[in-house]
């Protein structure tokens, strides 16, 4: 990531800083694997799909105007929003320029259809928000465009640099997506779980109009005048930290918490179910204890 | 650029009612032409620089915070930062699939690099704009990178879109970098003359600590202690409109005007001195009629 801006490489020695799970890379490095061994290429998806995830959270530090990401303060806040414009288009065309100058265009096919899915997902979660939709399966649907298609991505770029038919790498894409969309439902479960350093839920979804799992369950088994109220509590009282606290105990007694655990379990099922279909190895071993990380996950 | 989202697609349409001058199709056509005839390549690849000019623009509307473009309101200002960065995010993808599906390898090279270009240069250009930086090949260095790397890729990929070689490639990547230096220069006059609606200078740069050449070469011909105080201005006093004003005027008086036209026409005369070494034909002559409108237009 070196360039040839100091100004650059200040930020993006602060980015390698705040390091996350590494999620991705390990879908690819572990697809790879399943299907015949890590190669040069292998490295390339890796590298491109982890420069892409941070160019879109880097993104996002524009998008929801967070002050944090992860305790440490978010490249927005300290450098403004035009910077982490720039950072993130920076970020997203030197992993395109990786793959692009080793000629690795089928992940490059791959790649940007996912750039693609996961701009559509994050427009259509705010079209919803305003809207205040509760259709789950519009829900579904932006989940699966605005996360599990990256992952998605992660297992057939995975397969395909290893050299696996074009059979296989859409059976990898598949099982990539259903693990994602596990991923996604464990991420909105714990916007309804007691915080570690708080004590209390963080409610950010709720404050930011996002419609999930929980709430959209909530909605839909209440009765008219409950659901107007709590409707109106998302809409026009979001920014009430106590109104926020009633709609969030409100969710966790309509049963919205389970519901969404049990769909979660029924994706990572049918995650390891697409596995098991696969050669047995190691890898597959480890995907499937990934995919069990996935949805214990503490934060 | 339809998609599967209402929104996405409002806000689309709307992007495509604000004509611009479509200057770099023009270069990827007439390119082309020169060199053997405009390919279905070759609307592709200025589909794929359009649409990606496009996506910057709409990211420097976050970048500039600025809330008019070309007089209509910016989709920053109607539809706030977050859908800024994500339908800009979006256009590029849309891009580079047009180009990946149909193996357009070549034109993605040429262009992935341009869009690693330009966000450096205006990285570049931020750094500068915090030291005041005044070296005048620094800001040749920005306006290189952040302008005429992307016109020199449509004088690059229209000519590899109708199967010119590698070396001639080359040329017209050059080319089309020395058009596209006199291209930014003649926009950084613009910020030094009457407008004409208001019968003022913008001063829109000198605002945001933007060093162009008129104020660079003033700089540098300055006094120490006149020097300091117009410095001072910039850095201190942009909000004032009466000091900008000042500083404008200053400027006018310098001769730091006529010596950027100057420069301005010299890469022009040098872009030119390149077309007369490639084919004769009507191409050329287009080609040098956009190089004239580019020094002599009016917006």
């Amino acid at each position: 990531m070196k360039s040839s801006v100091p100004l650059l490489d200040i930020i993006t020695r602060y980015i390698v800083k705040r390091k996350g799970k590494k999620i991705r890379p390990m879908f690819v490095f572990f697809s790879a694997e399943l299907y015949g061994g890590i190669t040069n290429s292998t490295y390339r998806a890796a590298t491109l799909i982890e420069l892409l995830h941070t160019a879109t959270l880097v993104h996002d530090d524009v998008v929801d105007d967070s002050n944090k990401r992860r305790s440490f303060f978010s490249i927005n806040a300290l450098w403004k929003n035009k910077i982490a414009v720039l950072v993130g288009d920076f970020l997203l065309s030197r992993g395109l320029l990786v793959a692009m100058n080793n000629n690795d265009y089928e992940l490059l096919k791959i790649v940007s259809n996912s750039v693609k899915e996961m701009s559509e997902g994050e427009l259509l979660q705010i079209e919803k928000a305003r809207n205040l939709d509760i259709e789950e399966s519009i829900y579904f649907e932006i989940i699966r465009k605005k996360t599990a298609s990256l992952i998605a991505s992660c297992c057939a770029c995975g397969a395909s640099s290893a050299g696996a038919n074009k059979t296989i790498v859409e059976k990898m894409y598949k099982f990539g997506e259903t693990a994602g969309i596990a991923f996604q439902l464990k991420d909105d479960l714990f916007d309804y779980e007691k915080n570690m350093e708080t004590g209390k839920p963080h409610g950010i979804d709720i404050k930011e109009h996002k419609m999930t799992l929980p709430l959209i369950y909530m909605l839909c088994t209440m009765k008219y005048s409950d659901r107007r109220r709590v409707i109106n509590i998302v809409k026009n009282h979001s920014d009430n930290h106590e109104k926020v606290a009633d709609v969030i105990k409100l969710v966790n007694e309509s049963g919205g918490i389970p519901y969404t655990k049990q769909k979660m379990l029924e994706y990572r099922q049918s995650a390891i179910g697409m596995l098991h279909e696969f050669p047995e190895n190691t890898a597959r071993e480890s995907l499937e204890k990934l995919i069990q990380f996935i949805v214990e996950r503490k934060k």
